[in-house]
């Protein structure tokens, strides 16, 4: 089975590759860039091969038309509306069109037809038309004399007038206005938003999810991560709801797809809507996510997920219910126990208290920039003190809301009659009419795909023992008193669940247009507990305004003054709108003496199958693979189907599903996760750690080809 | 911190040196060569730089006589009887002469003198002094018509006669005639015997265990697992106890120490005693090692470790006494499971059938063969399959024997008072005069050093219930009647244990000489307990004995047809005599897109440090990583000191301690583990897995140098 004249051979092309790439070195860089950062990148320099502006240029048909919004990021790969992206993006879709006798989600699905493709419940999917600077526009109503509150009332309104008048002035188009730097950056986004979304090819959840928990946020890894969806336009081209006469959307631009891959070392980079990044948050920051928020929150999953897998035992139709739920809950928690490991492993909170000793210096040494930032720092270590202090009884309030389905309807029906009221501008902005029925549409999707309510019921326990559990002063009243005194909980428990129709979508539809004295007579218990609640949500929703006039101020000065001290002009941290990130096809050293190569092959399947979920690969693979049926999609330096690659651009979730786009602007493969120490890359980004992982274009082509006999999409997306 | 120019230049001189590699590559072959092979192996072309003749020729001072066994492997490293071996070798040692107060264990020890060096009770040090073929003379008194059980104890005793005939012809010297191949070659050894060994150096623990049970078994590896101890001899220069009058024993060689140590690709040898291989054995007997004797071990081994785990946190001092109990255990349980998982990667017991398949189909195409063979595997899978289902009743016997102390005592007493009053030459080897006095010193030691009643009392209390839990007819009825009815089993317990008198030093030492109507008349529970059972150990031994003859036969005949079919020639398994192995120095791919590297650095000791056991580097060593106080000691290709290493030798337990040789015939390290997936080793070799660890010389001198500050030790090995 050894070859040692081949392998010397080989080893000898690796050698010269490693002394090519000398001279051809890319550079990889920290930064999501604004597309209109594109021209200061020099990226031709860097190893781009096409012109910047075909990536973006307003005036063309630019590679930025190519990226869609659907969740997290997709992009077209054909002139018929066809979009690729990843199936942990799909996974909520796949899972609320299966059923147990047609169990998409466990077996994957095949359209081998137009008319088989199925509409994706509640699925959008979103294209960056254009972005202007509004930031004057919207700082012209913060008025100095202004308290907090009424500062972030103002801007909340002026946001919501210029938004208006954006879309009056752009009919069929969404406008967003953006927070770049909070208090001091504002961008006019406008958006196509497509509402009817079909599946088109989604593998088995043994390929898509192959590794499943265990893998996720790890490398090696080897995971099929993708999934074909196709976006439908009304007959006359514009954006629709779903209806049969609906035809395939022409997108402006779509992505060539090049079937020959990529390799160690090439230039790439990626579009995509990365969500959220905090890089320009002060070490007090750190510090509550670091020993408070984190922590907490990582531990409540865990608990919910072991609740959940238990309850999963039921039937197959009850895991149904949960997978996805599981799979969001597992997902943050993993990510944050690597991002604390991270946080611990470079310092980072120590680094960030040194940095801001310096700052401080610096701001002292000058009378000028004493005057405006000397109380910056100790402010903000105020307010995020104050937040580590309050965070016990808010985590409960707000889980009550974010965990327990029929209190989460109650409350959002109770806050409907009194925002319903209110002149449009002025309500919260879930209630608007422009916002208001994709609200009531989440809310029956979240009842018939993934309510259980045993679950709910348990989690609504166990966070009521928790407020009992806090200081006297701090426990949630509203919610303890509820317990009759001659009464066993668990008893009350079945008695008060069982009594509410907030689980019944017919009854709930017939609240949303009910006025607040309407309300208040429906004889259902957990509108009782919502109404007795709702003024608690306001005083926290006040709070959190008041402070974030606050830190909007303060937050302002600080990039300033940290801009003015470390001489560099910053970038906005990512707010899920469109940005580009470059870097490099590379492996990376995890550890001392450790090396991760950055293909991972399908040989390397086969070593992790056990049979066992999640390494249950198909039988049909495998016998593909033992068969070496790799055809034309083999990696020639690997001699295998290379799997999942690794490359060292900056990314967060959001980027979920962005194509990895080679020096020609070609689709080489689909990013789905970043590598372990990477998830530390929300507060800093670190060239010999952060790696973004991605599911290899030959291997998409390979099991479309060889797997699922997809024949039809591989003739529309050209490859034969 | 980043170097990109130096990272250039540093990555081609790596390109260039994979090409030389090419051109200067070294083979590594499986096996644990005898050295009479030597001649046989062309060493000078794989790579060694010395006539061979200088690892091995009776009639030079070789390097044979630079190695000794000592628990493990070591080896002298100055004239003056200097040993070199590892600080797990040493541990058992260091625990014995450890308080609270004077804890050497944690603290480490270095002897500033001769007269500060501790005498390490009970521990010899063995040189191999000559070996030959007896196999004609043992195996001529095995008549064609005896019974198994008969062959098995003609064989026993002719080798006993063997032996003291030897050590009667070589006054001073132990002789010793191990199985090469079962029931087919022989050897006579002839060793000297040093019995004075004294601590010169040990580290502490959070460097000589560094990474503990969590690495071991692992790589990357950053443990510095060396110890120096010295021989001493009486005054005339023969073989002494203790003795303040001894003087330390010139060695006929000693290894030269190479500071520069060694670097990827280059040749190495390995001088050792491996005590256990399994690579001639059949498929069932996989098959009983996989399915279930490895398992039950490990998980029993599991249990007792969370047992003494937990009486462990009773004070420092029960802890010490669990240490190297449970350090054992650990060993042998992680070892276990990497077998386990290596068994099922290589899907080796399959491939193993697969073999005897075709052997069979071999054998019966040849009536000579078949007349010959042809049973030959249906007898072997007969014999595995008995042992398989006896498994769980011998299991409970063996681990109370094995386990609990005072039964372990009481048992010895019993079988002493019986073997004592047989000839010499036909008791059971741990009785006869050669060797009595070491059973004694040993258990002595054990109930100084190790023994802890509560811990010993559980284990005696799981063992009886799962003895109740065996089918009605495999219970062990002797150990459960024991328990009166109207008794409660704990109250039971306690009554029983501290009523034997089994854990008294003296009254032990008082029982040695007595005779079996003597011992019948102690009125000690444990005693009768012993003796209800030792029929059942009588049983076991005899059964074996006659399963011994069978093996023998058979096993013999198993190796000679696979070597016909094979068309090969084996080489003996390992079985505790002196070996050689070779290979280089590199670094291997345990899994899909990783690759482990064959150097780890003092960076990674950073890295790993927790300031928790087993990650609790001593500040001052973190100090000098901080300073880069490295001196001499760097490593040139990685800017560091380098810690541990790997290399493609082929290694097994008792190799530990064995020198790391270079081309020259210098020590460049000390080999202490195997890379988990090498723990299949004992079954088979596999260049791709099949990984040694050991710690490198440069971070053995550092340490003695920069850490221990043991400049009296460097000066005595040569080193400035």
């Amino acid at each position: 089975m050894r070859k040692p004249a081949f392998r010397q051979v080989f080893s000898l092309l690796i050698a010269m590759a490693v002394i090519l790439n000398l001279t051809t070195i890319v550079a990889a860089d920290e930064g999501m860039w604004p597309l209109s950062e594109i021209p200061k990148l020099n990226l031709q320099e860097k190893g781009l091969r096409i012109d910047p502006s075909l990536i973006y240029d307003p005036a063309k048909r630019s590679l930025l038309y190519a990226v869609v919004q659907i969740g997290a990021t997709g992009s077209f790969i054909s002139e018929e509306g066809l979009i690729i992206t990843n199936h942990h993006v799909a996974f909520g879709s796949v899972q609320a069109v299966s059923t147990p006798e047609r169990d998409y989600l466990k077996n994957g699905f095949l359209a081998k037809s137009r008319a088989e493709e199925i509409p994706a419940p509640g699925r959008t999917a979103r294209i960056t038309e254009s972005f202007q600077d509004v930031s004057a526009e919207v700082l012209s109503v913060a008025k100095k004399n202004m308290s907090y509150v009424d500062r972030t009332r103002a801007i909340e309104k002026k946001i919501k007038k210029i938004v208006a008048e954006a879309e009056k002035a752009n009919p069929g188009k969404r406008a967003e206005v953006a927070e770049m730097f909070p208090g001091k950056t504002y961008w006019l986004f406008l958006y196509t938003v497509l509402r009817d979304i079909r599946l088109v090819y989604v593998p088995p959840l043994a390929i898509g999810n192959f590794g499943g928990e265990e893998d996720n946020w790890m490398w090696p890894r080897h995971t099929g991560d993708f999934a074909l969806m196709r976006a439908y336009v009304g007959p006359d081209g514009s954006p629709a709801e779903y209806n049969e006469k609906n035809v395939p959307f022409k997108p402006k631009t779509y992505l060539k797809i090049n079937p020959l891959g990529t390799e160690k070392g090439d230039f790439v980079f990626l579009l995509g809507y990365p969500g959220r990044t905090y890089r320009h948050l002060p070490a007090s920051y750190i510090a509550y996510e670091q020993n408070i928020r984190m922590p907490a929150v990582a531990d409540w999953y865990e608990w919910q997920i072991k609740l959940m897998e238990e309850m999963s035992q039921t039937s197959r139709e009850v895991a149904l219910k949960h997978d996805s739920r599981i799979k969001g809950l597992a997902n943050t928690m993993k990510n944050y126990r690597g991002k604390l490991a991270g946080l611990k492993r470079l310092n980072y909170l120590e680094q960030k208290r040194q940095e801001e000793r310096a700052l401080q210096e610096f701001i002292q040494a000058d009378p000028k920039r004493q005057a405006a930032y000397d109380q910056v720092l100790a402010r903000l270590d105020k307010i995020y003190d104050d937040m580590g202090s309050e965070f016990p009884r808010i985590f409960i309030l707000d889980n009550l809301r974010r965990s327990v389905t029929p209190l989460q309807i109650a409350l959002t029906v109770v806050e409907a009659s009194i925002e319903r009221q209110k002149p449009d501008l002025e309500r919260n902005a879930a209630y608007m009419d422009r916002n208001f029925n994709r609200l009531k549409q989440r809310i029956g999707l979240t009842l018939s795909s993934s309510f259980y309510l045993p679950t709910d019921m348990a989690i609504f326990k166990e966070l009521m023992k928790r407020s009992l559990a806090l200081d006297e002063n701090q426990r949630i009243k509203e919610l303890n008193r509820l317990v009759m005194p001659d009464k066993n909980l668990d008893d009350w428990l079945v008695e008060f669940f069982n009594s509410t129709k907030m689980a019944d979508p017919e009854f709930v539809k017939s609240l949303w247009d009910k006025k607040p004295d309407e309300i208040k007579k429906i004889e259902d218990p957990m509108i009782k507990l919502a109404l007795a609640l709702y003024p608690e949500y306001k005083k926290i929703e006040e709070t959190n305004r008041a402070r974030k006039g606050q830190l909007d101020e303060l937050q302002a000065k600080l990039v300033d003054v940290r801009q003015e001290f470390l001489g560099q002009q910053f970038i906005p941290d990512a707010n899920g709108t469109l940005r580009l990130t470059y870097g490099r096809v590379e492996g990376y050293e995890p550890r001392d003496a450790v090396y991760y190569k950055p293909f991972t092959t399908v040989q390397g399947i086969v070593e992790k199958t056990t049979g066992q979920e999640p390494f249950n690969t198909p039988a049909a693979l495998l016998q593909l693979i033992n068969q070496r049926k790799f055809g034309r999609y083999v990696n020639p330096s690997l001699d295998q189907v290379s799997v999942c690659l690794l490359y060292s651009t900056d990314t967060t979730g959001g980027n979920s599903g962005s194509p990895i786009i080679n020096a020609r602007g070609e689709l080489v493969g689909v990013n789905f996760d970043r590598a372990w120490e990477a998830t530390i890359n929300d507060f800093t980004w670190n060239h010999r750690f952060s790696r973004s992982i991605g599911v290899d274009i030959r291997y998409v082509l390979w099991i479309l080809k060889e797997f699922a006999g997809a024949n039809n999409i591989l003739e529309e997306i050209g490859i034969k």
